[in-house]
């Protein structure tokens, strides 16, 4: 990591040539990458569960775009000089224990959670993207890129909800429960991985969100994690 | 289907325009891609069973290159008008019944089925290209690129085997009853599909293989798998 990469230092602070900030980098991106990975397995199979072919490939597909972000982030630790595999081992127990709580019963849950789930992670990658230098934002940004598979999900939940208005209870109950463990999970890596959170939070030589910044960030995670529930036709 | 697309129209007979090649080529299509389409699933699943991050990752490269395979599949048969989920439906039965039959009991067995039977379904993808018109044939040896996943299965079996020399004979049985089980499948598709049937035996105003280029076909097909056990150390 060099200064020049840094371009919005003024924003991050100084010091991420620092190796304090290599080592927070390093967690992010792994942290990122074996989500993708886990997330692969976890779309892979709902897809098993869907109802038709056409469903199945379409769920199929999103898994697949997941381990297209899931080489990017590798590719991106490899150049740094850093084993994707160490870089993610950290963040095998939190990423797995999501998965393994919020296990779908169903196609509709399944569905509900890649299009949940992957909102979720998408919004914090933009957040987070802003307290990182140029190169890693724009990468972290780069993964972001709208595959349209949003508007699979929205269109057969709410079909579904129509066929059988019973659903929307469980689906919403089911929506809010990703959502807890996913809180659950981040708030375990935040206080096992203190180079995780300094990108957040600043660390000695580089600032970071003020406690006013952070809580408006969570705002704007949930505001925007209930308007996909709507969307949904749920209630967040 | 065109004539004009009909190119090897002297090799493989007139009559590439009739309804009866449309719906071989139908069947064709439709087969491989829900063989595609399945083999990402159960690859996905396999990549669960790695022992390590490392490992897991390479074998979901593996399943999401599938899942290329089964885009192109798909739509080649949307441009000849035909319905993918429509044209894969009665392979369902048999693929299903394949994999369900050799359901990997570890990750070693996981790797061989990948390997063997990836490289099987090629051979089959090259063989059987032979025999369809040109724009077809091309499409269907697009799917073959190879894409040095096999290198790694290769070479993690060959370790683990020299680490313990007893999984040779396990494997080795493992890899006949892959075939075993591959055959019987095909048999039963050749007998319920004669669309499918008709690419290789010929229809009425379409010349397909004699008995003796079969059996030559068929000396291809196992002697390529006898090479890929010896490359994987074990006896075919």
């Amino acid at each position: 990591m060099t200064t020049s990469e840094s371009g919005r230092s003024g924003e991050i602070g100084e010091g991420t040539d620092q190796p304090g900030y290599l080592a927070a980098v390093t967690d992010l991106l792994g942290a990122l990458a074996y989500g993708e990975l886990r997330a692969f397995s976890q779309l892979a199979r709902d897809a098993d569960l869907a109802p038709t072919l056409r469903h199945r490939s379409a769920l199929a597909t999103l898994a697949a775009h997941e381990l297209k972000n899931y080489a990017v982030l590798t590719e991106r630790l490899q150049s740094l000089g850093v084993e994707p595999e160490t870089a993610m081992e950290p963040f095998v127990p939190a990423v797995d224990a999501f998965h393994e709580r919020t296990s779908a019963s169903d196609w509709l849950e399944g569905l509900v959670k890649a299009y949940v789930g992957e909102g979720i992670a998408q919004d914090f990658y933009r957040e987070i993207s802003r307290y990182v230098d140029d190169a890693t934002g724009s990468l972290v940004v780069s993964v972001l890129e709208d595959t349209g598979q949003a508007d699979f999900a929205v269109s057969v939940v709410r079909e579904a909800i129509a066929a059988d208005p019973r659903l929307a209870g469980r689906l919403a109950l089911w929506g809010r429960r990703l959502v807890g463990e996913a809180i659950t999970q981040a708030q375990r890596v935040g206080v096992e991985r203190d180079a995780l959170a300094s990108i957040l939070v600043g660390a000695p030589g580089r600032a970071g969100a003020d406690l006013a910044e952070l809580g408006r960030m969570f705002v704007r995670l949930t505001d925007e994690h209930s308007r996909r529930m709507e969307r949904l036709g749920l209630s967040a």
